[in-house]
């Protein structure tokens, strides 16, 4: 059975994947119910109109996650809008849920610029005690992002960037140990710069200050291209210092790493063996990787991650996710900031204890990765 | 303990009252998460944006309502706010589950226009399989709700308005039994011209054109009135037909019923004393009522229900809004009509096999409750 088939198997049989319950899982006696409900729950809500801190002393927001996206940039599915988008969104609600215990609600909205969307979530944030961006497309989501934690109080994650961009640098510390580098002496080129793309730029500028190419579908990102939108723009704040043009292969001469969030095949053995001796390549396009392990290995490179699960090495989103939002619920926090995700991808590298060309990241299923990438969220 | 203090206790015990949980309780194997999530269910994305109708066959949105409140006219406490209101929509999300398994989410919004709250709902609607609009002010609620309503073809319900509706219709068509009257010959003061008294008038209209007489805190409804909103002044096509202007107390001489969905104390045993022999009186304001039910029956009331457990004859919503969503969810019924509130009520007031003057509606733990009235929901 492929996975494929096993998927429509269980969606099948469950018709769904998350339901709610009752925190009290004693008799609902009438007595209870009255205090659960009118009249007895007035006085809490005049507790929380009298302070309004108290919400998450006294209701489920202490421990939910809303999982919102416009279905802009589902997985590799592109545009498909918020009905066909639910189904990824309740799956991201399932694995809050799996991995680190938070309720989670996914909620997926028919509106899609900026403002809209912007407008939307504040109006109901009131009922979620953080939220989880997703699959909404570049660069609409950075404004989203930015705008909604300038104007909320409560933590806010657009998971395609940082959720990416936290495992990307944590696998590449250890990558780095294994091929003998420094991070800050590395020539890294990004190809992709879309959300991911983006945010792993910034995030290994802000850790190392390795040098950058980012390159996108029309080739280098370079101060004489005139098709570049704002954020391709800010990249150039800190990438491609010699200001270079030209193909993605040019980019690759003598590069250290590779890291792809871009499409499938589309890095080729004979680009891996421009590269420097013992490469990294990080070829995270899903379900099909820019170029598959056993190729690049073949063709010089040392370590090699891609997003699947089947191969070593897995950049999965899911190893960062929960364990953030468990420590910003946890600990209060209200704005989940470029030093958080730095410090969560220093305890996602910590984790592996030896480090090898297989194992770079630790697997989700790591006993205490949630509880000590929690621990830093504060 | 009082149950203020149970309330206290039971929020400080479990922080919440509602919580998320999987569906499939097996072990969650890789290959497991793999099909619920990435890359699996991509091939259930697929599936849906194909054919939207699948939304349901394989998402929770098949069990889902969201209970939606701006936290303008929340329970006895009036304009509180979203936050304050979110304890008592948690607490509907509890009887949702606890009455009809029915997983539901509390929403709150920060904004209070029709245009802002229509606008933000139809935005995240293809979220739920249904909507419980909840605690909503007059006369905003009566546009917000017909508006989403036409626009959306999902089920829709503002259960303050309808709910109580339903289950005053029920009450009443036991209570006319029990005095050996008819519903049509009545003479009915209906105190109180927010959501549930306008609600209740137009369905006993609807149910069998009674002679019907409302009363707002200005006196009665009347032509003459010039400060009479929108809703109000629907009424006067149905009620008042002899265009009387005067206090409640002038409404009530010689009346059969008195519904009373205002606030404590406003029915005095003198103003009792001048309706019909034998009279029904529904005193629902809550926490406390018009009038005592003692009170009323030493004024020779023959029939009393009221909004409170610790009475008979209790007028709750509970009786109703679990049995119609549980039905609109099975049979995919997407608009709730006049004659689906009416079967509802039917059913209701069936369910008590010898009506009294101390049973004339079902209790909440009533075993079929839920299931009877469903299944009338088609």
């Amino acid at each position: 059975m492929t996975n494929d088939e096993l998927a429509v198997e269980l969606h099948t049989k469950y018709k769904g994947k998350i339901t709610t319950a009752l925190r009290d899982t004693g008799e609902l006696t009438r007595e209870k119910l009255s205090a659960y409900y009118s009249p007895g729950v007035g006085e809490i809500s005049r507790r929380i109109a009298a302070d309004e801190t108290k919400l998450n002393e006294y209701t489920w927001t202490n421990n939910l996650v809303a999982v919102i996206s416009d279905g802009s940039a589902v997985l590799g599915l592109g545009n498909i809008g918020p009905k066909a988008a639910m189904p990824v969104m309740e799956g991201k609600a399932l694995l809050f849920k799996h991995f680190a215990g938070i309720d989670s609600v996914p909620i997926v909205l028919d509106v899609h610029t900026a403002d809209e969307i912007v407008t939307t979530v504040k109006a109901m944030a009131s009922s979620f005690g953080a939220i989880n961006l997703e699959d909404i497309a570049a660069p609409i989501c950075f404004e989203v992002e930015e705008r909604l934690k300038n104007e909320l109080t409560i933590p806010i994650m657009h998971d395609d960037q940082h959720g990416t961009a936290v495992v990307t640098l944590a696998g590449l510390i250890n990558a780095c140990k294994v091929t003998g580098r420094k991070l800050a002496d590395c020539k890294i080129v990004i190809v992709g710069a879309g959300a991911a793309g983006v945010a792993i730029a910034k995030l290994l500028d802000l850790y190392a200050k390795p040098e950058i190419i980012a390159v996108d579908s029309k080739g280098i990102i370079s101060p004489s291209r005139s098709d570049l939108n704002e954020a391709k723009q800010l990249l150039l704040q800190f990438t491609n210092h010699d200001n270079i043009s030209g193909s993605m292969a040019d980019a690759l001469a003598g590069a250290d790493v590779f890291i792809g969030v871009s499409q499938a095949g589309l890095l080729t053995p004979d680009m891996v063996q421009t590269m420097a001796k013992d490469s990294i390549i990080f070829a995270l396009a899903n379900p099909i990787p820019e170029i598959m392990p056993d190729e690049a290995k073949t063709a010089g490179a040392a370590v090699v991650a891609t997003g699947r699960s089947d191969f070593p090495n897995q950049v999965n989103n899911a190893v960062a996710f929960p364990g953030i939002f468990r420590g910003a619920l946890d600990h209060g926090v209200t704005h989940i900031s470029d030093q958080h995700k730095i410090a969560a991808a220093e305890v996602i590298a910590s984790l592996v204890a030896a480090p090898s060309a297989d194992e770079v990241i630790p697997s989700v299923f790591n006993a205490t990765l949630v509880s000590e990438i929690a621990e830093v969220i504060r």
